[in-house]
């Protein structure tokens, strides 16, 4: 943290800056600038809430220096994690590709929708049991039911599971029938229900906020970690900006980014990112490119009878063309499929 | 809904368009136009999945028309809504001003800051048991005791009090302190959370996501009218855009924006708004000039030593001097206060 | 400057990065923390380009401390700024509100609303000759007829102009027929554009670019003020964000903003800020509530056949409604009109 | 465009507004929903002004159904428009590679510049001459020296020259030393420019403005086209977002937006799209696989003696690297480099 003195500040401010600074059991070293001057702090700040320092007379700002994250950052583990999911571990050298509906809607459907997601090559099945809507008069999802036959389906097709949790006192439930918590958008920063998976030991796939930072989305993950689980993938799904021709912008350079400064797995959600299934393989692809450890798709067998999100769906043929291209791929950016 | 056809659709396409719309219980109205074919969309949508349409071949785009709420809609009722929270009504002619520390952090601080803002003129206590807040590794509230403390020194001090809940299984618990329920921007969307202020019988602030657009807002107002309580009040509390001068933007047209499409009150917080106590003051005038209701300043009696936010909490004599200068403003805006 | 090192950086790379500072003429001074190593640059950086620093080994970031804006700064000139435009001076007491058309187009339309503008209390003429509009295929604007029109119509009412110049070399120009030259939004960083009007000796309105930060519309006032022409008034008018209930986002907290930073003068325009006509009365209060110098508003005698923007017009009743409205307000914010 | 009237609209307002429809020349088309009845217009809007339907009583809203650009839309042309630029067509199967300094500093750095990137493949010469700088005290650029510069290094090294034109009045000089034009991001709306670089016969590089829409880029685009030159490549270089990880967010998603909308050829600038030289490699590689048909890439050989933009230079041996990646890539994309 650098305290930023205003140019007419009096000696007495600072004076009285640095003792509040040495109450804190932190050192201040001044740096006298020629129109400024600013006082370094020096000392372990974890815990301490230093914001009230740009309410003391004669202070222009304070302007931390440190990205606020401890456990999630590469400071504490330089080589990357790699998280077991199942058969499959993200972070590796091998793509892995989540696929399947945005909401279990029957047995039929979800079997259906799962065979040809496994087939095309895809390693875990998504599909959501409790549904985040917008409106209170959308299919809010099957709950139980259809966690039950999200974990049945899976046996069956030879994949793993990831579905979303939004409740704290689900955590134990979904664990049960699941192999991976999904942390949707909305719930980035439910710090309850962060704490509660961070207790669970199963991995957890946490989604960006729509208008979250990378660092903001690095402290979620720190909650996590926090509480001792230490299997956090980061799923980067698009933030909200002033372009509408997508529903969200996909932010493909929090890949690089998230690698420079994380050791954590990333991976990819091109199809809330774009909302609209034309751009799926082009922003899959991209991703890939980018170094994302992996996708997370939205498959729907018949997306005309969809009861949420249809337009961002791929019909299975073009989940499976999609696949092909990312053979192709994957190995021209280093990776297996 | 409108359905524009892509200029290249077959008449085979359109035909299978009207058929969807019309196997979904809806009419189908065809324009002709110059460059492109659109379907108008005859009927009752509500919770039905439209998203679908769009990928049908040869449609385009498919383009709501109409706002997705309802009970929070001016279609449904005209006349403007006021809420009671202990003696005061917000949505009147009166101005409500709410305030107090961000977290309430021991007894003495809550009520020397009470009993500053109540001499000032406040009529609602404000201050935070359970805190959500980015690092793990900050202060977490005082909980069941800030409750508790809330309770007294409103007692004490003649004020109603509003507080925040943050889990779906603390509305009962916060509901036996509190006058008001506080939702906060990053739990707009934890609809297990609105549902079940939605079931309690006692009134409501429901603070604007940080990126929620004003329908996405009036849709999680939707979800607390749905389940019975009427009692809603939005509070407008800053967006998140590009520039950095400010924490967030405070967007003050939403409060004509929200008083043309919906007939619930609304309130500003200038203090998350801005994010800097020397601005607190200049978006509080702004706020009322503009039409809000009332207002939610965070106000602590030492800021220096406040444990969360203290760089937007006004000191005392600097709240009862903005608040003399609302008494002036107040009536050159038609209100009182 | 303050350049972070990373945390494994070595000696070495230290040492090259204080050899690099020395060789620009600045004073590198290191402070050693616990995680990270950092190097406060002294001296006047004025011109250098630092940039490259952050692509040295071992660098983490590099950090910037001080505005890069020096003339528009307070640090410069603590006094307010006060701009003369024709019988009216910008950033005294006195509110100063500018008044009409969108764009110039006819005689008759333009006296029309001259005449109910100055009869309702307005003291600037606006209204564009030139008009930067986004279709090939909209009315460009009257050019120089439209420039006698402003400057004839004017002299009728007893009015001054303001009126935006798109190229640098009509300049020249239309500072034969205008008393203020406003640079539009879409110019903010016109920077020929910006230079000839600061050789020019006469104000400039500034306004805000669509996405620009404080920072950078103060850095583009400085390329009007380093030319030596000091007579600038700022002019908000909404920036871009997610929210598009509205054209734009008004942002009213970059009045107290800029006026903590600068001496300049700012005027608020809720015409453009909102894009709707039923907004401007709400947010002209609130912009002179929040401190604002002064407004300008779009009027129209007939907005039904307006070439351009006719939504976010006022009809000339609607506009001596606010005019009524100000004259109650303004004493309760310290102003006159 | 479609008209919605309000609720509670009277069928005189719902006459007054087809009248005026029918002024225009349209037909009015009501279709009567459930809650709101809404009236298509059917007919050629070119260059008529509709905004003022939303100031008619009665009026709710005014919906654009059609995109407001013509010529450079798939509806005028389907197949995919291709730009010869030197030895080398932007639009194919082959994969452009423009790369260079930002600004040109030197004949001795640009000959260096220039020569490692045509070793390394690079097909274009790109350099600044003329330099639009955020601030006034920075380098602006060698103007005409700087243009003789770049057409002698490009012959020497056998490459073609992109350039940066800012005025209008330019326009003719740089287009005696360069093979193609550039438009910068600040100045996609500098509609006077746009027309002028429209009625020379060189091919254009349309930069997307910082906060501009796809849409908005388009109808730069159209200006460009509507003076007769069809020769334009749009370049995606990134958008203003919240995030501050990086300087801009590069929008990949816009490749295949703009490859449904549109007949123009796009490439993609990872350099001001992510502001740090980290970062070029990776988001180079997810252009490519998002399908743009080429890259503008900063390269300089002493990016710690760089007058500009440094921190997103690369060095010569990191972009040699770069395109033996791109090489191995570029087939996986169905591309050649």
């Amino acid at each position: 943290m650098i305290v930023v003195m205003a140019p007419n500040a009096t000696a007495q401010q600072r004076e009285t800056v640095m003792g509040k600074v040495k109450d804190l059991g932190l050192q201040p070293h001044v740096i006298e600038g020629v129109a400024r001057t600013v006082i370094g702090l020096v000392g372990d700040k974890t815990g301490l809430s230093l914001g009230f320092l740009e309410t003391l007379p004669g202070v222009e700002k304070a302007v931390p220096i440190m990205a606020p994250y401890k456990l999630a950052s590469k400071d504490t583990k330089q080589e990357p994690t790699r998280v077991r999911v199942g058969d499959v571990e993200i972070g590796g050298e091998q793509l892995v590709v989540m696929a399947g509906p945005c909401a279990v809607e029957s047995e039929e459907q979800l079997l259906s929708a799962a065979s040809s997601c496994a087939a095309a090559g895809a390693q875990i099945l998504r599909g959501g049991a409790f549904k985040p809507r917008t409106s209170p008069y959308s299919f809010q999802g099957l709950a139980d039911h259809g966690l039950k036959l999200l974990a049945e389906v899976a046996k069956e097709t030879g994949m793993s599971v990831v579905t979303e949790v939004i409740r704290a006192e689900d955590v134990e439930l979904v664990g049960r029938y699941a192999d991976m918590y999904q942390i949707g958008a909305r719930n980035m920063q439910n710090f309850a229900l962060l704490k509660e998976v961070g207790r669970a030991r199963k991995p957890v796939l946490l989604k960006r906020g729509l208008s979250a930072t990378v660092e903001e989305w690095l402290m979620a993950a720190e909650y996590i970690l926090s509480e001792g689980n230490y299997q956090v993938v980061l799923c980067e799904r698009g933030i909200r900006t002033f372009e509408t021709a997508t529903r969200n912008t996909l932010d493909l350079s929090a890949v690089p980014v998230v690698q420079a400064q994380s050791h954590l797995p990333i991976v990819v959600d091109p199809s809330h990112g774009t909302g609209h299934w034309r751009y799926v393989a082009a922003m899959s692809k991209a991703a890939v490119a980018a170094g994302a450890d992996g996708l997370i798709v939205e498959v729907h067998p018949d997306p005309d009878s969809a009861v949420s999100d249809g337009s961002q769906s791929l019909r299975p043929e073009k989940f499976r063309k999609l696949m092909e291209q990312l053979q192709v791929l994957a190995p021209a950016c280093g990776r297996r499929l």
